[in-house]
């Protein structure tokens, strides 16, 4: 198969060398190559490529993430040991300055009992336990669990019409994920109002508990984890993920006279906690003023490893500012690697730092997130307040041919939750889109483990961000 | 994340129903939709998207295919079974005529013993086997195997320039695959011809045997076998792959003075053996002479199972004809699904497929081959002869409209090996092109199982080539 677009074997092993010349050259023209880009940036484009495939070190850092340190939950001690040592490899490799920045974050725990889930009172199958985990902000049962009859809905409109029949039950959400979308975002963007929304409502109509179908298109035994909110003043209750093939059984045993669900949970909303924001940045030579922020989060849900969610996007992330220095390459504007407390249940991190920013007077020209796994990276998607929208997709899409060649598409639509605070402020907000088919077979289950990260595919993701970003440094926006 | 296009969302559980309606509305229209893309061929392609990611049965063909039959390597007993089930698979899925067209085709075989090879004389590691597996078309060592010196070279043309020096060694392709290319094809391409030519190069030059760096930019313990090929007249060497980090090992050994390797084969060539493609059909209801056909092939290496290459094609080009005939679509144009035998070594079906097809004065108008694996397909390349590429190729490109919003690029250059006979009848060449990052860690060795295959991504190939055949149809070309 062909590609068009500048070849790799084209940068023979002298590479170095002639990238050198380039960037001699680049700051000889000076600022005068705005807006249009040039051979000179095609191959600056393949340089860092190049660089990141070869060089980067994103892989072995995210080994330490998941295999070292493990789940990273907001409040908790690994969560405290990742920042840690994201703070040191930042540090290591040589940056104008890599600090901490404060926010407090909620402390949730799944508790020492594990959660349980048994449907009862089956004509054939008797008993059966179903595979469960207790979705974020959970409250425990009573010591010995609950038992409560069980009123399965399809979607929140459906609880809202059934409202009157609630009371005293274990509302379950069962609208399976569309196995039709393309993009499997849609999907879960089509369903998972049921998780986060779902149990709050299930409480103010007197539920006493939820039991939520697990959000992936798979029919397979693994639950699925994610917050769940309960406003204030709206009562926590015991709300458990099953998995989907659990929901299935379970349909099929509500419709053959089961009635009945016994649910047990042990979990724990404790006192806020301090916890930290990993920033890293590459100051600007010619608009120091300017920022370029690249960034993911630190946090992870408890169970499997947060390798894809989002161990990845920290380490692309952190690869884009290493890879900017072994090139030797000084940026115009300054380079901000964030890597961001809590987003998972809480959004603390990404909330401070909008704040800070917003009281300090920082510029931000655009925020790149990568929080949708370590997969091919297919594009990036962007949105940005409306009255400066227009514009800064056209700026940015007219140098895109630079990117074309390495299959990557920009389309309206997209950002990322820690940069989405930043939007006020018209800040260009972009969210690395990586080829969505295997995320939901990983997402906030004990399966998100390294081992389900193809290095090359993480790889990829963090070059496409380091010519992204490149592009931006070089032609603004 | 957003996404322009059709939304799965919008067609509701009536579907069907609708898409009867718009089927009968098009009958009625008759051909008066030539080359201008309509809404009505947007709601078809979603609607097929619809039907191949909901009903089709590609996964659990490749599971038969690799589970109970397993690795199909020509003339092994196997691929007659592959050819028989799949066979009985579109039988029964009630087309207009499924046949066997018969091929003949080489059969080589690994022989009892497994093949070795082990480095010798290093100071410090003493004897050190390596991980091997004999190329297609090795030949055997004498029993007890054979030792001789061992000569490294990166290419072809270092032969050419070191050929004095071969006689009575064994020569070591060692040229690593270019980790920096996006489309790991390229870097296969790039590599490969010491695989296929290197061997026969150094029995001309005298060597006894070659050995060969695996074909993959992963370090591992994994031999990736292939076909090598001795042409009428070259004397057949012993010539084995070897994991690239023993290709690493042994050259690390050799800059230390180790300069001897021990082989051991056991293969042999036994005479050619009659085989088959299968072929079905949905007959063209207004212009049955033009053919457009969709295919993988059936054969495999011998080890593994044959999942990626070549069984997802295989069941994906099922799957298409399966779809349009599920959906009570009934073609213009003929619509022929072809399963090639042979295509890993010889490419005796294809070549036996496109001779018949000119006796016969058959007129294919386009062909699509998908042999680059089951994962989530990027797009179509496409070639042909050069006196109608253009013409063909704008054409297609007229209305591609409707693939974008599936992510699906359209370029020249691309096409398949079993179809590739076909093009001087003047027939466009379409390969599908899914993501290769992973490709190359399966392909031609025993990792090549169900397991490495996602049932949704080899279902969004299948999709991919059921809308392109759908607008094949209804369009020409």
């Amino acid at each position: 198969m062909q590609k068009k677009g500048i070849k790799s074997g084209a940068l023979s092993s002298n590479w170095r060398v002639a990238v050198t010349l380039v960037m001699s050259w680049l700051a000889g023209v000076g600022g005068g190559v705005q807006a249009q880009t040039t051979e000179q940036d095609a191959f600056m484009v393949r340089a860092l490529y190049d660089q990141v495939l070869l060089e980067s070190r994103a892989y072995d850092w995210l080994t330490y993430l998941t295999k070292k340190i493990g789940p990273r939950l907001s409040g908790s001690a690994q969560a405290s040991a990742a920042v840690e040592y994201t703070r040191q490899m930042l540090d290591s490799i040589g940056l104008d300055s890599v600090w901490l920045q404060e926010c407090v974050v909620p402390r949730w725990i799944r508790g020492e009992r594990p959660e349980r889930a048994v449907a009862f009172g089956h004509p054939r199958f008797g008993t059966v336990e179903m595979r469960t985990e207790a979705l974020g902000f959970s409250s425990a049962t009573p010591a010995g669990g609950l038992e409560a009859e069980v009123m399965e809905v399809q979607s929140l409109d459906e609880l809202d019409e059934r409202a009157s029949e609630a009371r005293g039950k274990i509302v379950f959400f069962n609208r399976p994920m569309d196995a039709r979308e393309v993009n499997v975002f849609r999907a879960y963007g089509g369903a998972v109002d049921q998780r986060g929304s779902g149990p709050a409502k299930a409480s103010e109509y007197g539920a006493v508990g939820a039991l939520v179908r697990s959000m992936t298109t798979e029919i397979d035994e693994v639950p699925h984890s994610g917050a769940t909110n309960f406003p204030e003043g709206v009562q926590p209750i015991p709300s458990l993920a099953i998995s989907t093939r659990d929901a299935e059984q379970l349909k099929r045993m509500l419709e053959h006279g089961v009635t009945r669900v016994w649910i047990e949970a042990d979990c724990q909303l404790m006192e806020p906690v301090v916890s930290h924001n990993v920033i890293a940045e590459i100051r600007g030579s010619e608009y120091p003023d300017e920022i370029i922020l690249v960034g993911g989060h630190l946090d992870s849900w408890d169970l499997g490893e947060g390798a894809h969610d989002d161990g990845a996007g920290c380490v692309q992330s952190m690869a884009v500012l290493h890879s900017f220095k072994q090139m030797g390459y000084r940026p115009k504007r300054t380079l901000r690697c964030v890597l961001f407390m809590n987003e998972e249940n809480g959004l603390s991190g990404g909330k401070t730092y909008a704040l800070r920013a917003a009281e300090e007077g920082l510029k931000h020209i655009a925020a790149i997130e990568s929080d949708a796994g370590g997969f091919t990276p297919r594009g990036f998607g962007c949105s940005a307040r409306e009255d400066i929208f227009t514009e800064k997709f056209k700026k940015l899409k007219s140098y895109w041919d630079l990117l074309e060649p390495y299959d990557l598409f920009l389309r309206p639509g997209g950002g990322g939750a820690d940069i989405s605070p930043l939007r006020s402020q018209g800040v260009l907000l972009i969210g690395l889109s990586p080829d969505s088919q295997r995320y939901f077979d990983f997402h906030h289950t004990d399966r998100d483990r390294l081992e389900a990260v193809h290095p090359r595919e993480l790889k990829m993701g963090a070059a496409a961000m380091t010519a992204l970003v490149y592009l931006l440094d070089t032609h603004g926006l």
